[in-house]
């Protein structure tokens, strides 16, 4: 359930927009600029970039859902239901993870 | 509410893991890679990559959210709300767009 | 030779500083950085940004070689010899190349 | 006059193919991908991937210059000479260094 409000309060949003989704590409280099803002972020905490660390870590907020409204753009042109991918995913994590305590279980012994 | 659910999410997983997050550049590093494997799928649907279309928009939907993991995994580390962030995020362009609003009505008179 | 030159010139330039070379994630965060405004500007010439084509095609000159400065930086501080690599790279694409002709001689009768 | 000759030797190999280059933006998602396995190899390398160190810089170094066929790719398709805008990337760089090393003049009094 989540997920979908987020991928809906995008729909409304860019519903002003004639195209209201820009070309899928064009949106894989909007992804790319956006994610590269969460690279200097993190250069400017972690990293050799000074910043004062308080104001970059909202900053680096503000980043990190710029990629995630970028996310969603992409999975709403393309029909994909981003709550029932996540929870695909988790549960072949799970289910891997699963696994892999089995055999840790096995190498313990 | 809804991507405090997702973070949860994230933040229970990683748990069986010791250190429960990667180092913040490395976590980065991971956001590059999976954030490739986007562009690489979606050249493979609308650009000069060959596939099977419905396939391949089906594994788009897990590169996607393999992303958004590393989003969560990132916010997690440092504390960061993402539903805070995505509220404030939606407020600034929903003001923007009320002023862009108004610049399109002088601009039409 | 060639591309020994260019690393070349990366390794005078840094020698100011201290240290040389930024740590290799601290490297690729700029190489993410730097590859997401090749992103932005090709948007700006070939997508849905706006901007006058002539000067934008001059700053992308200017952000392809911000991305090849970080890939000389990455490779000096590992000790690889790109052209080298370039070297071998296209000597691989040459058999590849030749293999497919064949096929497409094959495929042609 | 060294990238210049980088850049032909892209120009020669993908004479072969129809089109010769991708689309812009098709080629921003190549360089995405690319530039995302830059990452993974240094978090082999560098980070918490486990790989066999020698051969993961082996490795590293092809996908530098899988980027680095990306950016000729897209400076070939743009007309761009990047010999010349290194230069000019260069020229502006050792002007800032003079221009700091003159404020560090003035810090040291």
């Amino acid at each position: 359930m989540s997920l979908e409000g987020t991928q809906k309060d995008v729909d409304e949003w860019t519903k002003q927009f004639d195209p209201q989704y820009w070309q899928p590409l064009e949106q894989f280099a909007q992804l790319g600029e956006e994610t590269g803002e969460v690279g200097r972020s993190l250069n400017r905490i972690h990293g050799p970039r000074k910043a004062k660390k308080d104001e970059e870590i909202k900053n680096l907020g503000q980043e990190l859902v710029d990629v995630l409204f970028v996310l969603c753009c992409i999975a709403n042109r393309e029909d994909i239901n981003l709550q029932k991918e996540w929870n695909e995913m988790t549960q072949k994590r799970l289910y891997k993870r699963d696994n892999q305590r089995f055999k840790r279980k096995e190498e313990s012994q």
